[in-house]
Order: C-alpha cells, then structure tokens, then sequence
C-alpha cells in the first residue's frame, strides 16, 4: 500500500544520507497521505546501505503499524504530532546534523543574519522548552512533539519548518519528505554561517551580532514564497 | 545562438557546484558577448545535476530575455549593472559559499593577511553598504548592483574582482566566466584562512590581526597579473 | 588461525579509514577472541590500500606474537591492558581524528551535551592522567592503558566505550572491533559539536555551557542499550 | 633524463592534490639527484588534471633549465636554497594548506601540544621573519629561501621538516619528495588540531595552553625514528 509515498520517504531518508547530514543509522524521515492519515516512516536503527521503499514502516496518526515487518523510528511519535498539529505539512525530517545540532545543545535559538537564512526560513528558528523530569519519563518522544508545537506558537509552520530541541538536536518539515530534507540541508548551512559569523562580530567590539531587518528577511524569502515569488521556473 | 558563450556559461556553473560553493540549486554565473552586448546566463532555480548549454538564457543589458524557454536567474538586473559598469569584465559569478558569506553576514571589508589572498585580489575585499528600506522595496536586484559599483568605487575591478553584498553574500568576477568561478574559489578560500587567522591572534593580546603591507601585496599580486608576471607558462 | 576474527578485525581497520577517522598509516584496531585469549590486530604503519585479514598479526595476552610475518600496531600493549582489565569488551580502537585529539590535547574530559552523545555514551568521556617521566621512560604503552585504567575507574566500560589519553588522543572499545570503530566514529563527532556548542555559550554570559541532566542522559542512553532499549530492530 | 625522479616528483605533486592540501594550480613539489646535482620540479601555474612526468623541469642548483619544455615553479629559488643548505634531505613541498597557513598569516610557530605532532616533527615548527622592503624586492624567492634557513638555524632538518613562512604558507621536506608531501599533510593536521585545542583551553581560565613535555615529545619522535625506533615494518 501507498507504494508511491514510500518510495519518496524512502528516497527522502537515502537524500539524508547523501547530503552528509547523518551518519551510521542516524537520522528519519517521514512522510504522510492525508488521505487516508497514514504515515510512511524509516525502520529503526537499520543501515541506510541497503534501504529500499518496502521496508519503510506505514503507521496510522495513533502510532499503531499498520503495515510492514520492521519498528518504525522510535522518533515516531514526534513526528505524528507533528503531521496533527501542523495539517499543512507532507513530510518530516529529523536529523543530529554537526551546526544546527551545536546550536541545539547550547538551547539558542538560531538568528536570521543573512539572505540564506531569509531565503528559506521567514525568521529566527526557535528552539523548545527543555523537557521536564517529568515529561523525560513520560512517553517522551510524544512529550518532544509537544514541545516543539509549543515553541512554534503564533508561527506559521511553512514559514518556519524547523525547530531546535534543547539539548537534542533539529527536526524539519515541508509539503513533502523531500522538501523537509531540503530545510535539514538549508538549517546545517545557516547554522554554520551563523556560528562563523558570530565569531567574527567582537572585531568591531559589538556584544552582539544583529539579525537582519524585517524588510531584508521578508524581501527575501517572499522573492521564493507566496503568491508574488519569482524565483525558480 | 552564442553557442560557445553558452557552453562556457553552463560549464562555469557546473564548476561551482563541483568546487563546493554551492548546494541545491543556489549560485548562478554568466558571460556576456561585447559585440553583441548580449549575456548568458544560469536559469533560475534549476537543479545542476542535467544543466546543458542550451538551458542558458540569453538577456540584452536591459534585461529582456533574447532567447531562451526558462527564467533566468533572479540576480540577474545585479549582473547586468555590473557588466554595465565594468566594461573590462567577461563573466560574474554569485555564490552563497560559507566563508564568504559569513564575512557579508558580519559586514566586514574582508582584509588581506597573507599571500593566498594578495595572489589573488590587490588588497582588501569590500563590503556593501546595506540597502536602505526604500532600496529594498524598489527594482532590488538592481539596486544591489548599484551598491557593490559604490563599494568599488576607486578599485580596479581586475584587481579587486570580488565583493561581499552586507548581509547576504558574495559576488566575483573576472575576464571570463571561468575566471569569476576560479575568484569565487579562491575568495573563500581566503576567506576561511582569515577567519581562521583572526582567532589565533590573541594569543599574542594584540586586538587586531594586521594585514600585511603594500609591498608584499604587490608582490605577489604582480608575480601573477600584468606585464611583469612570470607566474604560469 | 582464527580466520573470521582476522576477517572482521581487518575490516573494522579499513572501516576507520573510510569514515575519515585517520590519514597515512594512522590508527590501529584489534579484536579478542575471548576462548583462546588470542588477539588479532592491526601490523604497525601498514598502508590502508592493501591490506587484507591476512595481514593481521595474533598475540596472545602477555603480547608475544603467535602468528604473522609483520610487526604489530606499536600499541600493543595498551591494547592488551585493556582486554585484561575489561573481560566484557571484544575489541579496541585508536585514532587521532581531529577534535578527539583536539580535546584530548587540551586534557579536558568531554562533557555531555545533548542527546548525541547520550545515545552512545553513559555521561563524560574522561582523560587519563599525563604520564610520569618514569612511566614514560618504562614501558610505555603498557603504561597507557594503565592510565586508561585508572581513569574508567568506577565506569562500566560498555557504558562509557571511550577515554582520552592525555595530550595523545582517544581510544575506544565495543563488544566487537566494528562496534569500538562506531565508537570511535561517534566520539569524534561529538566532540566536534560540544567544541561548536562550547564557542557559542558565551553569547548569554554564561562561563561555562552545562551538561545535560540525568534523567535525560539516561532517557538516551537507555533507549539504545539494556533490557528495555527499544530503539533499532 | 632522471626518468624517475620525474616520475617520483610527479607523483608527488599529485598526491598534494589528492590528499585536499591544494585546490587549482597552487602548490610544487620538487625533488633532487644528488649525484648529478639536478632538481626535478613542478612547471608553473599548469592543471593537475593532466600532469605527466615528462612535465617536470630539470634545473641545475643555480637554477638554470636543464631540460624541459616549460617554465619551473615560481618558487623554484626558494627549493634550491633548500637543497644547497639542507643536503640531508631529498624532496620539497610547498602549500597554502587552510590551517598551516592561518598559523603562517599570524605569523605564530606552531606549538607541539600532543603526541601526533610529536611522532612526526621533533618540536615547535618555526616561523619566518617577515621580509623586509629591501629582501620583497631584490630576489624575493631566493630571500624566502634564506629566511627560512635562518628560521631553522640551530634545528636538524629532517627532525623539524617543516617551517611557516611569515604571512605566506608553509614549506616542508624530507628525505624524497613522497616525504615531503607526507609532511605537508601531517602539518595541515597538527595545525588544525593545535588551532582548535587552543580555543579549548580557556575553559580553565588558563592564558596559554602549555606545550608537551620534552620526555613524551621524545618518546613519540624517536618511536618512528632513529636507531631505536620501533614504529612500522
């Protein structure tokens, strides 16, 4: 069943790999049918070597398997309250890539300090609350799911698809798996740019390095997004 | 037509993504034919992997596209005003690459603290001003090139081919297209290296890393270009 | 002799060169087999390009070779100390891959950060102490691993698979040579993103950045190791 | 004539470009017959793609082309001082590696701060003075010679192979111009490794993170070389 969505997230899942954002069995990526609310998830811990479409998991939006021999992503429930709480969204990705994972560990949020950033994300990315005690031994991936709705209050999740969870690392998302893929590869690079540029701003003795403008952000990602977008063919 | 400008023009694109600077479908370079006044350039937005000749877009110096089914990159009104301004340039290159754009996100000049980079580039690398709000709102591709020709203001664009637009990234150029691939390359490069030596230099307690002087500059600069070079067969 | 075991130790070697981990003839892993009390490893500063199982020397415990033409891995004797001291591990692993090495120069233990380093390891990567000038002197790789010892003292060595050798570099273990290789393939990518993390506390004024809590080291680490892991298939 | 020092010095150059250490036409290598007195070097500012041993010019120790159909490295005098100066060794590799040259623009020797640098080099590589006025504009290639033979007044060539030319990049040596490449890639590593330990080290509030000891130093130098070494096959 839904041979055409498990082969996307299956190639989703191999993009992963390809781009050099996940190592070993790191990293999933998922994808939903809104249709009939199934979700096409990675297997657990399997080898991305050999990797083919049937062997990715299809869940419904409770978590129960529906087809496939293998465990989906123990991430699974991350992402499921994403695909609820966030109808606009295709595909999810997750991944512990080296700069937005950094950014992550030290719970700040990612600033807009450039065009690259601007062309893609419409904004700061934000990063969550940390887990409580109490939620860590709870169901814990749900919990993270949680979180990063909380974190996205009053944002539009197309506009910013991507979040960073304290202390763990970046999940994305797009109208499709490749598209979420697409944001894991654009929030490595900002998040390295950023670093970089950050260690350059005490030159001029500034504390801080400013983001930029309103103007220059919403310039920019509206030249790739929206009903006035004029990038691309 | 301009076969051949073509060819040059799509095989200078597909060395940037070769050497590294790009991913996805960012960066663009194009080439201009004086004769005609006409130039080739990328298409917007479109993947480099099956990128042939023939997907490159002709444009006169106002901007009207001559030939072509696709788009042509939404950076085009920047090079346009730079072939304009320039009358001694072949080709201009865009890239987002790390270093550099990292030193456009900051707004620093980039300086000149070794020989890699007097090779290359006959003194500091300039930064834009940033675009007023009333710029950003207007013909804003346009106004960005407006802006790198203010920065090289007194600079001899052969001796300087490159400039780093504040808060977005950099721009390079050259007699050919190639050549304006080749100065990106080179530009971060450089610009990595300075990165990596400006955060040494406290070990000394000096604040500032200095640049190096004028005649070492020249040196180098003139071993490689000019009537006097004997750097190359 | 022990066929599968030179196999599988010669494999995790080339493993370590594929992913990076070491450059020239750097590097050494070995493998136990724990019935015989026979060690197959690495020869000392063989080329990577053609290396085969045959290739890989035994020594039993004291470090007498019992079969091979080659000279083992000059590390030998570290190696060996810890099959000894650590009967639950089923091999070893040593690299000077760079920010491992990094952290282990500047004698600081690697601090856990996020949940990356939690998945693979129980809490801080600990650094031996430096070496007496006596120890030095004296047998000095046997020396080693009486350092690496001391220095897991208290720790479960399948829990924290993984020491800095002070001003040298790492050494990992696992319960198979592959698995000390993913260790040590894990380890270098954690140390690189606590070094990121690290540059970026500053920007709160914070002094030093914290180490993840407890609850949610444990929450990782449990969720991939022990009875009640239910990551992976 | 020398078929096979040509081969050899060919090969070698290519390796500088295989091993990451040189992008476009930067770097030379070179290597010498002692009985003939004749150096074999890289031709000036050609592609890597398509180098072939009979590329490599043959000049005499003055410096005059004794066969060969191109133009020799510009920094052809600065390995000619070298070969007079140095008669131990047999090869010369120069580069503008990323780290090694962010230490050569900061114009800081680079401390030996563990036991990777210690295996290869027998303490802290040098650094150049800066050349004055009068030495940029006289010989300038053969004046970067004297400089470093100054730099190296006091060390034994093959023990320290290596040196950072001031504001420039690095120079190294060996024994054959395989060795010399070897060099410059063991360089490149221990000046990243020494670059981000020494951000590392304000963590404990310490100014200066210290270098090794001499006994571990030469511990580790005379494991791989000399009489009693004990390293390799």
């Amino acid at each position: 069943m839904l041979e055409e969505l498990k082969a996307r997230v299956c190639e989703a899942n191999l993009e992963l790999k390809r781009s050099g954002l996940v190592i070993l069995t790191w990293g999933n990526v998922s994808g939903i049918d809104r249709d009939s609310g199934l979700v096409a998830i990675k297997p657990s811990g399997v080898s991305y070597e050999d990797m083919r479409p049937e062997h990715m998991v299809i869940v419904d939006l409770e978590g129960r398997v529906v087809e496939g021999e293998m465990r989906p992503s123990s991430d699974k429930l991350t992402h499921l309250v994403l695909y609820r709480d966030f109808p606009e969204i295709g595909g999810v990705a997750h991944t512990h890539s080296t700069y937005a994972t950094a950014w992550a560990q030290a719970c700040r949020p990612l600033p807009c300090y450039g065009t690259t950033h601007a062309d893609n994300f419409r904004g700061e990315i934000p990063v969550t609350k940390r887990l409580s005690k109490k939620q860590l031994q709870g169901q814990y991936e749900f919990e993270t799911g949680v979180a990063i709705v909380r974190a996205m209050e009053g944002l539009d999740p197309l506009h910013i698809p991507a979040v960073l969870v304290a202390n763990h690392g970046p999940f994305t998302w797009g109208d499709s798996p490749g598209a979420a893929v697409e944001n894991s590869i654009v929030l490595e690079q900002v998040a390295e740019m950023a670093w970089v540029s950050e260690r350059l701003r005490t030159v001029y003795g500034d504390r801080f390095l400013k983001p930029i403008g309103r103007e220059l952000q919403d310039k920019h990602f509206l030249r790739k997004h929206g009903k006035d977008a004029y990038y691309g063919q």
